[in-house]
């Protein structure tokens, strides 16, 4: 039945039946999460052969005679270099493979920016008293998190089905020079599942910035991640700063923690020429060189992109079903109440779903009395605050298929439930 | 021959010989390099048995559960705290197990109090305009790096058989609220391979530093690193602190790199729960796990402490005969000029060398030019300023034996060549 057409005394049934609906779930006892996007059991089993890839006999000399072994080569092995600057689209030699964590290279880039100057002659952002960063919402959470650690206003942007919105971008970074960046997850974007559309890439490439130092924080997490048979394809962004003379905007990062491991996957980035001379500036007074027997690991197993698109079709086996799990339990049991949207994308790890405004907190904490964890309700928002209070995460890929939808339909109970009470006033 | 007491005739004698003997073998188009304290090829295969700990048919589990595949455990897997525990002297709940470097660990200390306190009330570092850092000469010139990165001051301070000179430290520390901290190298120190006595811990332990934000830097990089039967022993600064109330005066670092592989080992970090409470705040932002593959290799590996010191016998005993061939050679061909002196260590990875004052330079530049490369001399002074030009840093490790023979006679020759010179006024 539909909530928002209908008459208070059916809305009251419901009501009463949901409530009792309600307590027999939480009854059961569940523990069940569906909070972040950790690749399930079945997932970390098929990335198993990589573990046999080096052993005591092996050799450990890369294709160049490094013995990855030892100290040495602070940018990453070329093996590795070579397909990640194929994901990103630059040369080999732009590209710096780091450790386990992509996020860790966002993080000491932003920390690097804020007590040395990326372009010569600018303000380290330590002494940019009003420093803000651009946030398209909902996003997510972890990139907020760092600006905000490093004390920037988060200036929130809203997202539309082609990306952030572009007139609201341009306007704002084209006339306030404290606006030092933007976090942008390009691909099955964080937690909506959009693409950025071409002429979305095309406006963030003709970006006239009225700081000399703003920066694009690209992150392309999930840029081989397809869960359906009709895959969304990214523009290149460097390409087409090469057209306008930007190279200097982006900043890219990917890595494959959602490919092999999470925590022991290899994580890398790319700029241009000008930003990489000042990135590995400070990275070869950070470290000597990250874990080169891990980049070798990686490059025996995979060979080339190609060797990781094929790997990626056997998470997409796995994922598939998960997400139609949660769109068939959405479609099945939200959608004729009128009070809910959601995303249905064809990649990455989450779909986003609108609940009534002002229900959002009211879901998860439903949801976790009856013993099922979601992402917190605001958490894809700059300081966790969504503003219509409705948006929630949903994250796929950790429960097995059984628990999955088990949880699906206590999350549709509590948003119904939620929703009732709401417009009932109760 | 005794270059300082003997007859000019005599010593322009030995000039003449020991050009020819230079010019020969610059003949031979040698390439050894004695620069750095990379572990060699017989070391790197000790630990070729570590790369069959875990394998494709291994369960990847914890002793407390968790799934080292995945996210989580930001602080690191127990297996691993208990062992670093122990080196530490502390409570595993104080330890903070990373990634692959122990100088990213320093690097992200150092950076993170750049912009946040370390203690509440302090200012961050980045706004204290005139701030200093003390740099125990000579030292490891990566320690002082960062600090200059950082724009410290650099104050040297000198080193003597039993650590840093303490009346200079106390004196400095005690009066001067812009010296925020010193770096240290407590067991075979590098490059001196000697070991703070008794008496500098329990000095450090009772220092009354006039910065509340002071932190001691203690890099315990070769606290199982012996290469002698008579092994030093290291007071613990930890305990020493507990009884003098100073618990938050040491930041402590270690790592595997020298016990593993360089590069792809385990690093660590440890201090009182106030420091830990601040950087482990930090990183939360940064990453979400480290490793835990590589921990779990390694934890499984040595089982714990004692494991790794069986191990580190198998070290010592590729390592002693190294040592033995460099005091061999100064011995028996420096020792009689009364030019040069030299560290004895029982452990550690270098052997440091003080030739003739104001020749350190030419006779790392003769050495080059021979086609043996040494460690940049000054290199181990703040600055890479060597106020007497006179230290050399000789890394014996990484040369198979027979090279670094004839890299030491190089040494020599050119040690030589230079105090004749330098004497003779040429």
């Amino acid at each position: 039945m539909n909530y928002v057409n209908c008459n208070k005394e059916d809305l009251e049934k419901e009501y009463a039946a949901l409530v009792a609906e309600y307590e027999e779930v939480k009854g059961k006892g569940l523990k069940l999460n569906m909070a972040r996007g950790k690749p399930g059991e079945d997932q970390l089993n098929l990335s198993r052969p990589l573990l046999d890839v080096i052993n005591s006999s092996t050799d450990c000399i890369t294709a160049h005679g490094a013995d990855c072994r030892n100290y040495g080569e602070l940018a990453g092995i070329d093996e590795c270099k070579n397909f990640f600057a194929e994901i990103f689209d630059v040369d080999p030699s732009d590209v710096m493979v780091g450790g386990n964590s992509s996020l860790n290279m966002m993080f000491d880039t932003i920390a690097g920016f804020m007590t040395k100057p990326v372009v010569e002659g600018c303000k380290p952002w330590y002494e940019v008293k009003n420093r803000k960063f651009l946030c398209p919402a909902p996003g997510y959470d972890r990139h907020f998190a760092i600006t905000e650690y490093f004390d920037f206003d988060l200036i929130p942007v809203p997202m539309t089905e082609n990306g952030p919105d572009m007139d609201v971008v341009e306007k704002l970074v084209e006339n306030d020079d404290s606006i030092k960046g933007i976090w942008c997850v390009p691909k099955y974007s964080n937690p909506l599942g959009i693409t950025f559309s071409d002429e979305t890439v095309k406006r963030f490439a003709a970006l006239k910035p009225a700081a000399k130092d703003f920066r694009i924080m690209w992150d392309n997490a999930y840029c081989v991640h397809d869960v359906t048979d009709t895959p969304d394809e990214l523009l290149s962004l460097m390409a087409e700063c090469r057209k306008t003379g930007n190279v200097d905007l982006p900043i890219m990062f990917t890595s494959t923690s959602k490919i092999t491991f999470p925590g022991s996957g290899v994580a890398a980035m790319a700029a241009s020429d000008n930003n990489m001379k000042v990135i590995k500036n400070r990275y070869q007074y950070q470290v000597i060189s990250y874990d080169k027997m891990n980049m070798l690991r990686h490059a025996r197993f995979f060979g080339d992109l190609n060797g990781v698109k094929e790997h990626m079709k056997l998470h997409k086996a796995v994922l598939k079903p998960k997400f139609e799990i949660v769109l068939n339990a959405l479609e099945s049991q939200l959608k004729e109440t009128g009070t809910a949207d959601w995303t249905n994308p064809n990649g990455g790890y989450f779909v986003s779903v609108d609940v009534l405004e002002g229900t959002a907190k009211e879901v998860v904490r439903l949801c976790k009395e009856a013993g099922v964890v979601l992402t917190g309700a605001g958490a894809t928002y700059p300081y966790g605050k969504d503003p219509k209070d409705s948006n929630i995460r949903i994250a796929p890929s950790f429960p097995p298929n059984d628990e999955l939808k088990e949880a699906m339909d206590v999350f549709c109970i509590c948003a119904k439930l939620a929703a009732c009470a709401k417009i009932l006033n109760k």
